[in-house]
Parts: C-alpha cells; structure tokens; sequence
C-alpha cells in the first residue's frame, strides 16, 4: 500500500491527519524534543546522513537517550520513504523524551524517547527562487545551535514575514545578523561567500554546509565571520538557505532593493548545488 | 463518575495516560502555545480569574485566537475539577495555536485554538518548605513574560537542580536575577520584600502577585526592581514562590548558607498566605 502522506509514531503508520499521539508525550507540553527535516527525490533523501548526524548531536546536547541507533532511524526513514507515491517528498522527523506525568526534570519519565515522523508530497522550490525579507530583533533563547522543537519564537517571524508578504525574516542581535526564522542567510561580497560562524546564536544547517562544500569546490573563498546588518545592505548578493529552499537570492529588505551585484558567482554556486542533488539523488532540480 | 485523574482535549475527557491528540496540533511540534496551571482545593482553585486572565493575556501577546469565551473556559474549569476524586488537585492547561499540516506561518491553519487540560491528585507542600538552589545563567528567550510551551531550557535548569540534589536553579543574565526554572524568585532585606520588576525576562507570576498584595497588606514595603546575585547572598530571607509551593525559603545558594535572619517577617507572610487559603478555598493549608 502506498500513502499520499503519511505518519508513523513509535511503531503506528497511518495518514497525517489520522495519527494521535498520548497527550502525555513530553512533546506535547514542554517541546522536550528535537527535528531535523530534508527533501527526498526517487526515495533517496539529500543529505541524509549529515540530517542523522545533527540528529543525534542534538539529543546529546540536551541528554535525550536516542530511540534506537542511527542506521536503524535510517533504515525506518528510507523505509517510510518508500511507502509514498509521490516522487519528491518532504521529509520530517522528531524525536521527544518520550511520555510521563508532567514533570519538568526529567530522570522520572515513564517511557524512552518518542520517534514521530511525517512525510508529505512536495513541488521542489526553483533553486533561481528570489526572497524579499524583513528584519526584526532576535529574541531566541541561546540554544539555537540545536534544532529543538521550542520553536514559538520563530512561528511568530515567520508569521511576521507572512504578513507583510515577504519570505523570510532575518534576525539581528543588536544589529549582529544571527539566521532567518527558518533559514541561514549568507552573502557574496567582491567574490567571497561569508556566512555567520557556527556557535549558539545560529543553527548548523545542513545547506549552509552543503554550500560551503560547494564554494570550496568552485574556488569561491568562504569567510565564516560574525557580521552586522549593514553588510547585507552592502552586499553583491545575499543566499538563503534552507533544507527546502537550497538557495535562493534575495532582491529587497525592509523595502530597500539589495544584490543583484553578482549573478555570475551566484550562478555558479546554483549549477554546483543541481549537481550534487543529481549526484546524491538522481533528480534534476 | 469520578476519576482519580483526568485529562480533556477538545470535548473529550478519559484517565489521562489514555488520551490521544492529533499529531498534527500545532504544541506537538511547535510548542505553540500557552498554558496555565494551579491548585484546587475542595473544587476551589487559588487565583483561578487571575490565572484565566495571564491566560488570555498570553494568548493575545502570540495571537492565538481564544477557543472559547473565558466565562466558558472558567465553568469548564470548575466542571472537570468536580469530576476530580482527589480533594486537593493540580489543575493544569494549555491552549496551542490548533492543528494543521506543519507550517510556521499561522494564518492557513486548518483548525482553531485548541483546549487541554490534565488534572492529578496534589499532596500541598507545606507553606514551611526549604529549598536550597543552584545558579545559573538563563539562556532563555525574551518572552518570559508569555507563560509559553517553549519549555526545554527550564526542563534542562530543573534536571539540573534535580541533578545537584536542591528544590531549583536561580537563574540570572550576567549577575542579575530574573527567575527560577519554574519558580518567581523574592527576597526580605532590613524588612523590606524586594522582587524583579515585571518585563520580559520573568513571568508575572500569581503567587508573585499574592506576596504583593499579602505584604501590602501585613504593612511590608514592597520594592519591584533589578537585583543582582550577590543581594540573595546578603538577603535576610529569600523566598521562591510557584502555584504549587506558595512560599517556600532558602537555606543555601551554591552550597553556600543564605537567608534564616527574618524569621517573624517572614512567618507574617505566610501566616497571611494561609489565611488567603482559607478564606478562598476553605483549606487548612
């Protein structure tokens, strides 16, 4: 039996909409757990193995006992995988410190952590999508060098960018550029790719990786650097980036026009990135 | 028929390690969403209006568009509290942002708010309780005022404590004091009861909002301001104050001794709280 979508939770497959969990999973009242998230083309998800590693560096920064080991999680997602009809999926997971009566120290709970996964038809983003953003101060907790599920702050910026009819807004504290509330954001400046420096104010994102390798490859010089919000303004062309979006530029922020300075290099950053989701998966993007 | 424990979500009610909510409510992978929780006592629950009304303020500072009136959220309240075997009960809900396939943006939810609730026996802490702490610093966010799902950092700080052996983890931005992981932190000096003032960094706690209005009352002066770390050590008493331990005090901060040198003030404090006990919920606490 194939599925248009579908969820799985500890062992239970069903449709989405189908699927209940026990309110007392530690999910449903602390967002006690933590995601990762990527695109699947053929079956074949991109960047698989560096999602399952993030994944489990996440549970081990916040003392979550894994559900099972890593080539098992991979084994169960490929195998979910399979189950959908369509060809280009989004592929979603969690995993929570399973369920007990609400406590918030957590060397009481009843169960071991919860596995839940949802996966969904997806028309795959145009690499060539151009974002409009917004700005707004980053209020986040400093625990965003892991992908939690605490995610209310980032609902609220993303709602903010829905409101005002743009893509994405990017974050700044004090001025200092963090990420956008779904996506790392990077820029080409006279022919240089920099991007924020992995530490607690943004998370590792497995695209900004993936571009950074890419950049490497095609003799484009990365800096990974903390930078301020004039720099943005400033730039050639600014990327962001995320497991769905992989790369796209960016035309205004706050109304004011930006980039457009090096299409040549963003050009060439784009082709390098089909190439490897052809590479890795098979699929012409 | 009563139940030794209940929970409610949406209309239905079961014992609450059998109820089941969607997997795709919006607190499952968001955390979005609020929540409150409070004791009984003889179906009477302490500082309910006030408890109803930081609930709406709280869903009005995230937008979440109310699932029902607050009269009818209140008679709710009180009906399932009745259903209650138990006579002294923690009351705990949560309202989350309803349900939907995930998408940050709120605006195409496919479901409105929706209502939990969980109810369990409660044995009252004593009013006489002691803690000791650790410190910390807080790594929250900056919306501590919005009593939220986004939980995790105060789970992490209460294992902590519970990791050290004490009652909580004082927390603090650079030396100064804001809160504990699930507690409002106070303190008496030269007879004075002093507290941090109401902004995003704490939560406007109730209890904190009682001990207001009980040293008012008793002819305590009361100041809201700032402090530092290094005024809990050279406090006279401090006091950490929650729905469910009213006015408890503290005897060591860091392994270090604190507190103990004003007993009668604050023997006054409680003595007041008890008699609010009383005259509210009929309790002998």
């Amino acid at each position: 039996m194939k599925y248009t979508d579908l969820a799985y939770y500890n062992g239970k497959i069903s449709p989405i909409r189908e699927m209940q969990v026990p309110m007392l999973d530690r999910g449903c009242y602390f967002g006690d757990g933590i995601y990762e998230a990527c695109l699947s083309f053929n079956g074949r998800m991109l960047g698989l193995d560096e999602h399952l590693d993030r994944c489990y560096n996440s549970m081990r920064l916040i003392s979550i006992e894994p559900p099972m080991e890593k080539a098992e999680m991979k084994a169960k997602l490929i195998e979910l995988v399979g189950l959908m009809e369509s060809e280009v999926n989004f592929v979603y997971w969690q995993v929570t410190r399973g369920a007990g009566m609400r406590n918030h120290a957590f060397s009481g709970a009843e169960t071991g952590a919860s596995f839940w996964v949802m996966i969904s038809p997806k028309t795959p983003t145009p690499i060539e999508t151009v974002y409009k953003l917004i700005t707004a101060e980053d209020k986040r907790f400093y625990y965003c060098n892991i992908k939690t599920l605490n995610l209310l702050p980032n609902v609220l910026y993303n709602q903010q960018a829905h409101d005002a009819g743009v893509g994405e807004t990017v974050l700044h504290r004090n001025g200092r550029v963090t990420e956008c509330s779904h996506s790392n954001i990077s820029f080409l400046k006279d022919g240089v790719f920099k991007t924020a420096p992995l530490d607690n104010l943004i998370l590792p994102g497995i695209t900004r990786k993936h571009l950074i390798a890419l950049c490497n490859q095609e003799g484009i010089p990365v800096v990974e650097e903390e930078y301020m919000l004039e720099e943005l303004f400033e730039a050639d062309e600014i990327i962001v980036s995320s497991s769905s979006n992989l790369c796209s530029n960016v035309s205004e922020i706050d109304g004011k026009p930006v980039g457009g300075k090096d299409p040549e290099t963003l050009a060439k950053i784009r082709a390098a990135y089909r190439r490897k989701v052809k590479e890795d998966c098979g699929y012409d993007l």
